[in-house]
């Protein structure tokens, strides 16, 4: 019985864990969405909001990572726990850093919305729906242990990747026509790139859950 | 004997661990001051070299992993050991990604290399070596547990952060002058940030150093 309930006891540990990470990924998608209506709605209110709410998200990556340290030092799980947990502490750095980036955007957001716009926005959200959605997935993918939609992570990043050179092209066709655009140009570069990024840190995701899920090494070899 | 031997062995597999990543450090460190001196140079050659080098990296990346996965299976260490195996795990994280964006560096540097230069180079090269000092020294103080050290990395960002800024000022003005220098002056822009991000990297390996000297977490809190 006492065995049974510290079995029970440690499955509620690392199933807290896997909460806290989905929740963590919940408030990062918000802010990925939020920072583009931002843009779209020219909402500068929801820029502040946006920023201000990082903080909630870093607020769980410490509490991620003290509840990881805990069971590591308490439990000593092995085999597929343990690559649970050390994966856990990985991703986490992940999510903290789109929020930092989620946070870069809304600043140039508000900077964007001082100023006439330069175009109708129609790729920037598309491209941050598609970062979004592989954040998600990602998490998915990590939480169900699930390989076919981490390598399905993967691949997406590629059409991320081509949407922020096509929207990068089109932006300098704008900057040699006409300089005054520059500085908003340049801007609206940059939180394209930051969505690029933030596609990345999923994609970075992915790789790892399928280490995880093959027990082998995928990183650094072509899918 | 037996017990001596088994705590010989254990210090012996952190130690390894340690130096792996100081290897790891030494690449990246030359990486970033090859990326730049080929922009410097307009050596196309080692712009190559420096992004053939990056497996070495990836692939110390991955043997470092393992190496902390078995060590916290088979030691199950507690308290400061589990401290550093946990905190091994996501510096070579970030050390893997320097590694990307000297990769990116350089193929920025190729395609400067094919056009006249746009100026001399002389912030950029003063920022490149103050983000390779910030790696130095952030796994410096990750190895020596140094947490005087690991603060001076934290406040040197704020350097990195300025001068990147700077640059992108300067470089602006040309682009607003002369249209015919956008697209050179871009690329420059992306260096600046990619070294940005570069030191950006080295401060959260110094801010974890600091969480793991003092046990507690200084992250998103100001210093």
């Amino acid at each position: 019985m006492e065995r049974e309930h510290i079995i029970k006891q440690y499955d509620e540990e690392l199933k807290e864990i896997r909460n806290k990470i989905l929740e963590m990924g919940g408030k990062v998608e918000i802010m990925i969405s939020n920072s583009i209506k931002a843009l779209v709605d020219r909402d500068s209110d929801l820029a502040d909001r946006t920023i201000a709410s990082d903080h909630e998200v870093n607020h769980l990556e410490v509490l991620i990572d003290e509840k990881c340290l805990e069971v590591l030092a308490r439990r000593q799980p092995a085999a597929r726990d343990l690559r649970f947990i050390t994966l856990a502490l990985k991703i986490v750095t992940d999510l903290e850093r789109i929020g930092d980036q989620c946070g870069s955007i809304s600043s140039r957001v508000k900077e964007l919305n001082e100023e006439p716009p330069l175009k109708p926005y129609i790729d920037l959200p598309r491209l941050a729906e598609s970062a979004r959605q592989m954040v998600r997935e990602s998490l998915d993918a990590f939480v169900r242990g699930d390989e076919q939609l981490a390598m399905k992570v993967c691949e997406n990043d590629q059409f991320v990747d081509d949407l922020n050179i096509q929207i990068q092209r089109e932006l300098l066709t704008y900057m040699i026509e006409d300089p005054s655009t520059i500085r908003r140009a340049m801007k609206l570069n940059y939180i394209s790139k930051y969505l690029e990024r933030i596609a990345d840190h999923a994609t970075n995701v992915a790789e790892m859950v399928i280490f995880m899920v093959k027990g082998k090494d995928i990183r650094h070899t072509t899918i």
